[in-house]
């Protein structure tokens, strides 16, 4: 009998997690009952957000809990259902994580189309990264046509949409990222209007004010730490800051110390918001319809990192960490069956 | 023949300013000439803002010029017109600074009204302080009926007119300030729901989980450093940061370090927004009618500390960063006369 395996949080990691923050273990697949649908994961999502659960601190999301699944979001196929609502063979989108099978209740999981655009994309450009950027650079960045935006993290899964959405808003975009291939990737294949390899880069502040001689306008950022210090030196007046992430500091075991904000925020009118997704849930289904409009017109294009088997989620997952994927990051776990 | 006095700015201070800082000086009166008017100084203030200035570097405002007097708001009575607009005798505001006469232009002050208020407070809870308060608590913080919103700063020019306005509009209101003194007045003649004297107490973290047991949705800040640290552990999901003034980063020499506040902005989706008076310039009539109005139906009350004698200026700027003073602070500078 096959059963369901599942990664689980065995220790909160105290600085960098690695492969001892996981174990597996195998449970029986529990057949549904009524109202109930079991599926089969295709596609695990990996984010930086998810490090911030496995600390027990209060957060916007409740933390993980030892030796229980790593949950996020998944998307899988019904290979057997009792509820009215789906069928064998429907493709539904949930955050029943990291394990290969999942018995769900029918109001736990939503079905996806299919048709519109690969099914992977639900979790990114048209799923959580795609409507992260959407609203964090929007209704907090709310860039104006010739205005000037600069993402931190710029290559990745969100800031690659924030800064696109921004080029259709007719801004200028800066890109920040930490290789010569994501900085490529920005000025080739996204068309940022200047990218910033921070790495290679000797004086962030020097190089901002190159790369933005009218100032920064708006700041999405997603990695806080030194690069957004340096990034605030450069602020025009009224300059709005989208705090996204703040990956810099997730893995610090002791606080985080950098220049208070307070002076420069006074001295510039600025505003500094943070946010996450869940705060607009009930805008989701605009911010979904937009983003498949520009994908449609070709607006929008993504990038994703696509890791192959279960066994390599964590591995996946530790990888955010290193810097070097480019879009989004998932983890395909099996494949749809060829109906 | 009677001279001007003026302080100019003698040079820049590095750290905490002293007398040092200030030159006296005598000036030929300039008598008007058309459209000009002679005005003798009755009231000027000091300002914590003036700090600022006082460094080379771009600001809200331009930094004040070796060897040129100090600008700030001022009031004086006209004592010779040459433009229609302006008779003998009538009281004007404007930013003519530390001196003790000086010759407008006409549009470079305004008339007030005697008979509203005392003459001072157009200098303190009808002018700039006031309408900082105003737009600061009710543009950025945005309390609601039954919200808490703790003040730093509290007992301050500013920070004891904003405790009043979030009570008027129904918040609970908690205090921070450094002698008990400032807390008798927050409490006994404010009426402060809780406040918490910074100097005397050991864990701040806890004094404000006690003070605010549901949380901290609106936090005015006029101080910055560890005091605000302590705030921001306590904010509730949502919150407003309404940053006003860093007075305990002004005269560090160097960076003032502390906790990155990224991650607890996203954690908490919370906003903070910096700002100056000025921001809301097109909109001063309706503040200043709004706190004269709140004031006639002793809603509004008021302290107001005033020192006498011009060659006391320094005396008093030097104060605001003792901590010590209630209220306004202001220094007279010679009577209005008999009329």
């Amino acid at each position: 009998m096959e059963k369901n395996k599942q990664i689980l949080l065995a220790k909160r990691p105290e600085g960098t997690p690695d492969q001892d923050t996981f174990t597996f273990e195998e449970k029986e697949i529990n057949q549904p009952e009524n109202g109930e649908l079991l599926i089969r994961t295709l596609y695990v999502s990996v984010d930086p957000y998810m490090r911030g659960r496995m600390v027990d601190a209060p957060s916007y999301v409740a933390p993980y809990q030892l030796n229980e699944v790593i949950e996020g979001g998944a998307i899988g196929e019904v290979i057997s259902s009792k509820s009215s609502h789906f069928s064998e063979g429907d493709i539904v989108i949930g955050g029943f994580g990291w394990q290969t099978f999942y018995t769900a209740q029918e109001d736990e999981v939503r079905k996806i189309d299919k048709d519109i655009a690969p099914i992977s994309t639900h979790l990114g450009i048209l799923g959580m990264t795609g409507l992260t950027a959407y609203f964090g650079l929007l209704e907090i960045g709310r860039p104006q046509e010739g205005e000037t935006v600069v993402i931190s993290g710029a290559a990745g899964a969100v800031g690659s949409v924030v800064g696109q959405i921004a080029k259709i808003k007719g801004a200028k975009v800066v890109g920040i990222a930490g290789t010569d291939e994501k900085i490529k990737y920005l000025k080739e294949e996204l068309h940022f209007d200047e990218a910033i390899n921070y790495k290679t880069t000797e004086n962030m502040e020097k190089a901002l004010e190159e790369a933005c001689p009218d100032g920064v306008d708006v700041y999405f950022d997603n990695v806080g730490g030194e690069i957004s210090d340096a990034v605030f030196t450069q602020l025009n007046k009224f300059a709005r800051i989208s705090v996204c992430g703040a990956i810099s500091s997730y893995n610090k075991e002791t606080t985080d110390l950098g220049p208070r904000v307070q002076t420069v925020l006074i001295k510039k009118s600025a505003l500094m918001q943070g946010f996450t997704v869940g705060d607009f849930f009930d805008r989701f289904n605009e911010g979904t319809r937009a983003l498949a409009s520009w994908l449609d017109e070709g607006k929008l294009t993504y990038e994703e990192t696509i890791k192959g088997g279960f066994e390599n989620i964590p591995d996946a997952f530790l990888d955010l960490f290193k810097g070097n994927n480019i879009g989004k990051l998932l983890v395909k776990v099996s494949e749809p069956s060829a109906k």
